[in-house]
């Protein structure tokens, strides 16, 4: 666990690096005789893999020797952007109207190790695509109780965007087929369904949601003890249900709901532990046994709590908290 | 704000891309004419990139127009992966008795396009270098307090691992030179200086550590209302060294502490709100404001509330766990 101790071993092997010359600056091939054995890690989402393998001594003599071989791909540097991608080879995978997406290969695409790359193309764009795009500006929050009636509530009341595909999915006007597990009772009941960023295929990153029945309960800033029936219930029925399906045991559940969510009618997460899915952070997430914890202690809790999170220089949120000068 | 309902459409658009034919399928060269404008947003841990740029019209009669592209490494093809490695080109950027790192070209390395890939190989590496380097099981423990008392607290009490590196730093016998802020009040006061971690040059990726001067505070397990002065103390004074330094308002800061965490000597962590720091997920990460609350509300929090963590099949806590039956 001591990461940092470690740290600090490597970076005084790195300082002590500096001083040394460079033992070979001409390009060299050190893996063309690499033996690929096994992965032992992989991390598609920062594009790294670390496998075993077998590798020549130096001196040649001996049999080839145990090699841990960490690979990792880099990130762009931009000022050799437009030539990288005046040399590359493309190939369209998918279009729609103004929309592409493109293998892309730095190398030669006939020499049989694939695309490294992949883009997604809009041209011609608009303004609004660039505004879309572009990275916003974020601003933490801390909403105290007062914010929340002062700002937040008036914003969520306001706020005209429907929630009419979430009925649906509770009635089974849409997605009945993909309904993982429902419980039909209106105080306690939910329906859970895969989330529209999992492949269903692979456990490793799955991904849920379930959906409560009950109307009105806009998030957690809404829970009292009264609702610790539902709570537990999605917590157990959800679990179970994973469990009996996916074969998913719950020590490899993270349970969580968003706070801010991203709509006001309560739900919940469920996704691996080794899935890094967007909104795990501890500015956006709330496990759900926390919460029911909290709930036990305090059934006040959720309306006495200063909650923190992120908005940014796009969402009406931030518009409202800055016109009101929270941000100086 | 309303990502999942974009998630909705986007599958959906991808649904009607299934059915159609690919409609170009040799290799192309779509961006052989790209025009870079600017940035719109960077990813540097993703290796991704978007930009805004010109690109010929398909007719080629008017002017070029806008492009978005978002560009993205792909993550390796295990199947691949030695046929990859036997055609790359290296160059060693460090060596270090059985370690060396190398930047690694999967295309011609004269292209000035620059590697785009990098290399850390261990090399005769033994099975402890395996071990250390693969993956590991993650579980959730549910720690109640009962759990903290009987398993945790003897793993803390009985482990061997040494802190005095941090005994170095409070006493200035080390890194002295790196301290950003100093308050040498033995129950109150606290030494920050940058994590290991961070460059210094970045504020985007900005971290900083404090780790207080008082002795015997464990983890915020150990936290009671009397300790409320310090946490304070820490959190407005820590803000504010970040922001005469470095010019980051509190706005941009994600104040926490980490449960387990890494030494057993009470310390905080600064980062950059969008620095994708490892150790932000809600499953290790307290925010300072949520601990400064909860004792707030009750002197007697974290010792009440059941704490969920990350184990990996080579913790020793995990190890603790197992032996008394907690996972089944």
């Amino acid at each position: 666990m001591n990461t940092e101790v470690m740290e600090v071993k490597k970076k005084k092997l790195e300082d002590n690096f500096k001083d040394e010359p460079q033992i070979n600056s001409k390009k060299d091939t050190v893996f063309k005789d690499f033996k690929l054995i096994n992965v032992l890690r992989e991390d598609a989402s920062h594009k790294l893999i670390t496998v075993r393998g077998l590798l020549p001594t130096n001196s040649g003599l001996e049999s080839p020797a145990d090699a841990v071989l960490l690979l990792e791909r880099k990130a762009f540097d931009l000022s050799k952007l437009e030539q990288l991608l005046h040399m590359t080879k493309t190939n369209e995978t998918l279009r729609n109207d103004i929309y592409s997406t493109h293998d892309v290969y730095s190398g030669d695409p006939t020499d049989g190790i694939g695309a490294d790359m992949k883009a997604t193309l809009i041209h011609p764009a608009t303004e609004k695509h660039i505004a879309k795009y572009s990275d916003h500006e974020p601003f933490i929050v801390n909403e105290t109780p007062l914010l929340y009636s002062k700002l937040t509530l008036p914003y969520i009341q306001q706020s005209t965007f429907s929630i009419q595909w979430v009925y649906n999915i509770l009635e089974k006007k849409s997605e009945s087929e993909r309904i993982i597990v429902e419980d039909a009772d209106p105080e306690v009941g939910f329906v859970m369904v895969p989330d529209m960023k999992w492949d269903r295929q692979n456990a490793n990153t799955l991904y849920m949601v379930a959906i409560v029945h009950k109307h009105g309960i806009k998030s957690i800033r809404d829970l009292r003890q009264e609702h610790l029936p539902l709570l537990e219930n999605i917590l157990h029925k959800g679990k179970t249900a994973i469990k009996d399906q996916y074969g998913l045991s719950s020590d490899k559940l993270r349970v969580y709901f968003h706070y801010q969510p991203s709509y006001y009618h309560l739900h919940v997460h469920f996704t691996h532990v080794q899935f890094e899915a967007p909104g795990t952070d501890v500015l956006r997430a709330h496990l759900l046994e926390d919460v029911i914890d909290n709930l036990h202690m305090d059934s006040e809790f959720y309306c006495k709590k200063t909650l923190s999170y992120v908005v940014r220089d796009n969402d009406m949120l931030y518009t409202r908290f800055k016109e009101e000068g929270y941000f100086r």
